[in-house]
């Protein structure tokens, strides 16, 4: 591991993407989101993703310089085209744009076709709630999660993004519909370590919490099995058909994962609801869930997203624990 | 079990709904939907659920003669009072009000406060699909489940359903956050059958697939784990904060579960796009789902709520297979 300052990791990144493309806006803008995940501890979607994104790049699946443009409108409702640039840069302008919309309607839509990975899709969930504003969002991806009682992987794992505004700053959840993402499987296989509850099966078809069996059989497991596949499956439906954009399917043919779907809604409560009532609404839902009694007293139990305004103050003051491979690997960019 | 027709049923339903207060057009409405509800297979919250209906309605639990009331609204977004009146009433008149906001405004939405169990919320996006509408909508309820790594409920299991309109139907996502409800384990405990995957946690705190283990514990798990822990967490704060109702702290405080909160979101495609269009993009995505291998090549792989549509022709043409004592008992109202 090595340290490395927001500071550092924003300039290197903006530097790199400098030089293949991006103009000095868009440079920084993008930067600050792979930092500021790495900054809140998502670091599979922020540093250590960062390679493989300018490798998209210069290998022609993501435009540097292509804006998402309107294609389709009423009231609410917009369609708009990502015209396949930057996943970051296109969901930022969505999540601008639909609680705008929201500011506008009380509620809005943003179907988004032809774009690429959002990276972290919690980023947009903070975005439109620090900004005081409810979101629910969610994104295709290329299939890799079979099916309940399938072998072979015809869904997306299309994380799912639900966030709301709490004094200055945010709750979001930010799930994929597989059980474990492949990058966390293959962490815990690296440290020879099982998965805490069933990932997927081994490619005897049984279910089980071995690491290594499941990045060997393709088969991770949708949260809560049948459930989540179902969900999985309706989230790909409503992104494609909303967006007029390409289904898991569709994008699976591809030789890499590009051109995806997305759909971002925002309500505007504050048009309903003073701030301090819904901080005080909140405030009781979550000391109650607080009161939880925990099986193992040394854990506390937390809401998601808890943990991550520590987590973001700690790398702030004292900068990030960055995979040394990883960061080598960048300074060569 | 005993043979009732649709028509035996909807009759006997509206005629003990009128004794217990309802007017003649209310009780045909809501006999219409607990009888199509068991009609479509979903027996536990038809016919099954019917006798408690009654009674919360003796209890003075349920209004019959309350009808929602508008509080608040600013474009497309609008919130209701239910008046504690039937679930079932008030979430058609939800699901028929927030689908003429989505033609208004192009997406819409209404939250719902102070309303009673509306039985199976897949009913609502069959409602709005088939007249053309996306849906997204869920319900907070009683606590019944603990958080993810706590013994105690705290959290509801708060259904979510997702619909979509296909070829004058609908593909309807129904999903409540626990893996099992207590009602399915109730009916494998009574059959000695155990559950085809882990349901939850035995007294020992051992995840386990015996649900007679899962009934004594009352620790049945989120679907995913903390995953569907988190989702139900955060269905319930923007359910409660967006209604301004209660939340499901609030209502476990109470003898019984009612005055509960709900959010209904409809989007009009139709304005974005061709219906033929759609259609198309749906089938494509299901046609690519339908060829997944299964691991048992005697069973199909299908799509949420794909079964429906044959029960309920079969159940029309044949009339429905009901628990004799159940039926018994709805004869005595």
């Amino acid at each position: 591991m090595i340290i490395v300052t927001a500071r550092e990791m924003q300039d290197r990144f903006t530097g790199i993407l400098n030089k293949i493309g991006f103009t000095e806006e868009r440079a920084l803008a993008s930067a600050a989101i792979f930092t500021s995940n790495s900054v809140d501890g998502i670091y599979t979607h922020g540093v250590n993703r960062f390679p493989r994104f300018v490798q998209y790049v210069k290998d022609g699946y993501i435009k540097p310089d292509a804006s998402p443009s309107l294609q389709n409108k009423f009231g609410g409702l917009e369609q708009w085209n990502g015209n396949l640039g930057p996943g970051p840069l296109n969901a930022v302008n969505a999540t601008k744009t639909v609680t705008n919309l929201a500011q506008q309607y009380g509620i809005g839509c943003v179907a988004l076709s032809n774009t690429n990975h959002w990276m972290r899709g919690g980023a947009y969930g903070w975005q439109a709630a620090k900004a005081g504003f409810v979101f629910i969002g969610f994104t295709n991806t290329i299939a890799n999660m079979p099916a309940w009682g399938a072998t072979d992987a015809r869904l997306g794992n299309n994380p799912l993004v639900i966030a709301l505004p709490f004094k200055n700053e945010a709750i979001v959840l930010d799930m994929a519909m597989s059980q474990y993402s492949f990058g966390s499987m293959e962490l815990s296989a690296m440290k020879n370590e099982l998965l805490p509850v069933h990932g997927g099966f081994n490619k005897k078809g049984a279910l089980t919490n071995d690491p290594s069996a499941i990045l060997e059989s393709r088969r991770p497991i949708p949260v809560g099995y049948w459930k989540g596949a179902g969900l999985s499956l309706l989230l790909d439906l409503l992104a494609t058909i909303i967006s007029g954009g390409l289904a898991t399917h569709e994008i699976s043919k591809k030789e890499v994962e590009y051109g995806l779907s997305q759909l971002f809604i925002a309500i505007d409560i504050s048009k309903l609801e003073k701030t301090s009532t819904i901080t005080n609404t909140i405030e009781k839902i979550l000391n109650d869930y607080h009161q939880s009694l925990p099986i193992d007293d040394s854990k506390k139990i937390v809401y998601p997203s808890e943990g991550v305004i520590k987590t973001r103050k700690d790398n702030l003051t004292n900068g990030m624990q960055v995979i040394k491979k990883v960061w080598e690997e960048i300074l060569l960019l």
